[in-house]
């Protein structure tokens, strides 16, 4: 076995056996395969892909390079569920308390945000002395207790991830189907759920702009849970808006308890529903419609609401946030936008939007960018929405010192206004088993 | 300007501009670009090809990493040759002198044999003493007084290609046009000559398998020389039987010798005699037929010869082995290969050929093995020869004490044998302008 055969064959289009794939990335992670030579075969998957079958080579190969967590000390059914990233995307927040009042549970490891998308991680981090870095064993307890726990990306996980991802963001080879999947499917399979549910967004403020590629990309991640031995369903959902009202990270954290307190409806309110229907389903408490009238109760009941109010107490953070949001860092500055003319909001771009929040400060420009958690948008219409000229469409917050001019001016052009109301889209595009 | 983009252009199948290639080229000499980012740009190359302009940017970017030779004081116009590589090629060692008893000058930096191809520099240096590391400024000397000089590549000439080289060597990224052509063209436009001849060999002992891309290699190289403001012409040769009757090193240079004493015709005088009138051409010597007299008149005269001599003198060499052969390196071992049936040669492949003097000693197998100078095969047939069970076909000779047997058995398989003679190919098949 060689890596010079690894990547001609590859190259030649021709299949790699899983010895080969395991051997190639256990050498890359040894540090006994270069880099140079990694990264020319990453470039070679780029144009020629990977087979199922090759895919979940790599993936498992990737998965068994660190620590893989054991779950066996819960008692019920682990539901993991993954979002591809997008704009205002606090799902995870909404979902997971609601699964866990239902019964199962939800051991999760979430990310930072990074360009124009938001992460789990920092919305957390916004609420006072939460801690998002536990020790395996406090997180296996949490989630015994609470139901659920949200933490960081360990190193201890999939180190192969680490550094074959820092290699693709060098070399232009971060946009292939099967190499996303196998970067988030490996880490999935390693934190050792039953099932897995898979977000994958569509549109503007999505990774996958088109619907071929977002299917293609959600088929070749189920294959691998299913031939890894998991329950997987993918839903393709809409990115093409922002999802509910608010983008950003203490902003965000307002409107998941809003939503939990079953003070809030809407999009966003639907949306969570349908990935909580879908998970309990996988965790066999019914079938689907009575897994979404057991996903509405939890919020009804307020159970869901006090699952999330002991996850936070079990991780250090301030459970009071829920009952006074002053708690949670505060801007020093805010603006309005206007609207510029009467008519119907025909769009709001989602990109421009997570943009405008990089902008204020909410998100981050490179790895090791500092974000400011009291920065983001609040938005006062939305799509299909009637707006006179002169009516506020958003607010934008920062506590940084800077001008509001460029991310006033992006976010004129974020929003398009029109003289005929527009359809709007459906949130669920698809549903893979 | 950024490393990512320009691989990110190359793999969406945008051009980069000449300033974007120089700058890619200049950091990655300089060492501010790592190898990681140059080996997916080269395995994008390989997918996505470049264009003619982005080859020529490529190959001048590269050309001017290092020193170019500068031939103004040469009295005359200065024609160098380069062949892709075959297997018993001597036709530089043949060519060259007739070209310098014309009154043209070549000054030709040659390589080492590698694999199953030859090397002309191992060839000369199979003459006792013949030194074939020379000053530029030796080297412009014996070319203005024998007409022509051949030296050894030198680490000051185009540095960026051996950087380069070594990389794709490791990343599978050597089979591409474009990488191929700059490598090549680098070197040739570094050494100064006016007028370039390619000759593009083609077939089983060839890097090149099939007429398609022997020509798209040959437009692409004269296609740069062109821009680069060159005379050059390529020739696409047959390359299916090895060259001539000899291959090894001190007995192809006695078979250099043998047909510019004018003791013997054939295939490969034939094509000798092509060759130089095509560079007599390039070089204003006349028309096509007055320049195929003036190399005929150059072996015939003897002139030719005494160019041979006297290069060889100022290189350090003993020219008396051009009158005593056995002044060469002689092997300690030979065996025949008899003919195991009645019939006519229907091939040579020489392919295999080249492997079986690989076998012996002849060849390299990495680029740090040593070589037997006194190895080689010797033909006593070839293809359309009609010949009888028991007679022999050739000899394989080494100074090596290994057994001959695996030699043999492949010298068996090297020669096809069947009851129709066949017509053969002609020796050129196409002249590219």
């Amino acid at each position: 076995m060689s890596s010079y055969d690894i990547i001609s064959k590859t190259k030649n289009g021709i299949e790699l056996t899983d010895e080969e794939i395991r051997w190639f990335v256990n050498g890359y992670v040894n540090g006994e395969i270069p880099d140079y030579q990694l990264s020319a075969w990453l470039m070679a998957v780029c144009f020629n892909s990977l087979s199922d079958r090759e895919t979940t080579a790599l993936t498992l190969a990737m998965c068994e390079s660190g620590e893989m967590i054991n779950l066996s000390g819960i008692d019920g059914i682990t539901v993991d569920k993954h979002s591809t990233g997008g704009v205002g995307d606090k799902t995870s927040l909404i979902i997971a308390p609601i699964i866990s009042a239902c019964g199962a549970y939800v051991p999760k490891m979430s990310g930072r945000g990074l360009g124009h998308t938001g992460g789990t991680i920092d919305k957390l981090e916004s609420i006072p002395n939460f801690k998002t870095e536990l020790s395996f064993e406090r997180f296996i307890e949490v989630v015994g207790r609470a139901g659920f726990s949200i933490i960081s990306q360990s190193g201890n996980i999939v180190p192969a991830d680490k550094k074959i991802y820092a290699l693709r963001d060098a070399t232009a080879t971060v946009d292939s189907i099967p190499l996303i999947s196998s970067s988030i499917m490996s880490k999935k399979l390693a934190m050792g759920a039953d099932c897995i549910l898979l977000d994958v967004k569509l549109g503007s403020g999505a990774f996958m702009k088109t619907e071929e590629t977002a299917i293609k990309l959600a088929n070749t991640m189920v294959n691998t849970a299913v031939n890894a031995g998991k329950g997987c369903r993918a839903m393709i959902t809409n990115m093409d808006e922002p999802l509910g009202d608010s983008v950003g990270n203490a902003i965000e954290i307002m409107e998941v308890i809003e939503i939990l307190k079953g003070n809030k409806k809407g999009r966003l309110y639907e949306l969570c529903i349908d990935l909580s229907a879908n998970m309990l389903e996988m965790a066999e408490k019914g079938n689907a419609e009575e897994c979404k009238k057991l996903a509405i109760g939890a919020i009804n009941s307020g159970q869901a609401l006090e699952r999330l109010r002991l996850m936070i107490e079990l991780q250090g953070g301030n459970p009071s946030v829920i009952d006074n949001y002053s708690l949670l860092p505060q801007p020093k500055y805010s603006v309005e936008v206007l609207a510029e003319q009467d008519g119907y909001i025909a769009g709001i771009n989602s990109e421009e939007v997570g943009l405008i929040a990089l902008k204020l400060g909410a998100g981050r420009a490179t790895k090791d960018s500092e974000i400011d958690l009291s920065a983001g948008i609040k938005l006062n219409e939305s799509v299909g929405d009637y707006i006179e000229k002169g009516e506020k469409i958003m607010t934008l917050f920062s506590s940084m010192e800077n001008d509001f001019d460029e991310a006033l001016n992006m976010a004129r052009k974020a929003v398009m206004i029109c003289q005929k109301q527009k359809t709007r889209k459906p949130m669920v595009y698809n549903i893979i088993y």
